[in-house]
């Protein structure tokens, strides 16, 4: 029990359950909000509360937005003929943020991993194949791991026969390392270096 | 900008300045929320939003609850005579997790702090003065810093010649804790307060 009544313990435990957060770092979250009920408190309950009401999956590549198809699919200047596969939206930002230039992008919303029953359709791999036509190279930007490598190849296999230019990032992505927490100048020298596959 | 619209991206500033979470864990709990928008986001946000709107502070003790005086406060079985006071509403709840039985407390807001501007104004001294008649006995459990036992020994002052029997938590090695991580200052003082076995 936290002593301080069943909303604030059920704000916590549902607190405790995000990513970096452990029943005791949730607790002192929960304090220092109600501490600073008015700068901080009140403006995260309205700033979720809006989040949720328009936050959005978008259908062409899988981005979360405010609208769908997102901000990133909607942009006409996105005409570098790029479309770079990440496994998460996590890695779609971290490269936004990298500024690797006027790409598109396509989340597969995970990793080929049979021993987690994960399989092509668990994944968004179908509709890669059904609008990898509309652009003029495909860059695999996936995790340096082997679930990783092993979904490259299954798409490359899958594009095979397309015609299409297919590239994968340049070594220099440590091996085992997650996209989401490589520095930015590494990340856009990796993109710079790609290797045709 | 997190390529996510300026609500997610609003969301994510305010999550970045609860403590132990920075921007980047901020990012990926707002993802994490968003993948896990049934059984994470709503509740969350309904939560917050209750929360929000029955939490306050204790006129009586300075906890955070629903109601005021709090659920301590307004327990008639807590009648142990012993007011332990406390900095932070954090330490009364860490108390209340050790079940260290039926007490009160009275949390002081913080510890003097001359180079901070921080004076008894500051804190709830006056208020512990006024109602600290009421009980048997004070118990001073603030922190071992410098400031806390500043802070100690100006209520110890205040409230010399009532009568009042004031004491201090014990020194010493904590339960699991090992010899040869602790200070010098720690060492002696559970030396000089060895009990026998
Ligand atoms: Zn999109
Ligand atoms: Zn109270």
């Amino acid at each position: 029990m936290a002593s301080g009544g069943p909303e604030i313990e059920q704000l916590i435990q549902l607190l405790a359950r995000l990513p970096g957060l452990g029943p005791r770092s949730a607790r002192r979250a929960v304090l220092h909000m109600v501490k600073k009920r008015e700068q901080l408190m009140l403006p995260l309950s309205a700033a979720l509360d809006r989040a949720v009401a328009v936050v959005r999956t978008c259908e062409v590549c899988g981005n979360i937005d405010t609208k769908s198809p997102c901000t990133i699919c909607a942009d006409p200047r996105r005409d570098s003929g790029m479309l770079i596969v990440v496994e998460d939206v996590s890695d779609l930002w971290a490269l936004e943020r990298a500024g690797v230039g006027q790409v598109n992008y396509h989340v597969l919303g995970g990793v080929l991993s049979p021993l987690d029953g994960v399989g092509p359709d668990d994944l968004t791999v179908d509709a890669l194949i059904a609008r990898a036509p509309d652009f003029a190279e495909i860059v695999l930007a996936v995790n340096a791991t082997v679930e990783g490598q092993t979904t490259a190849h299954y798409i490359t296999d899958r594009l095979a026969g397309s015609g299409l230019k297919v590239t994968r990032l340049a070594h220099g992505v440590p091996v085992g390392g997650e996209l989401d927490y490589l520095d930015e100048g590494t990340l856009s020298q990796a993109l710079k270096a790609r290797t045709e596959v």
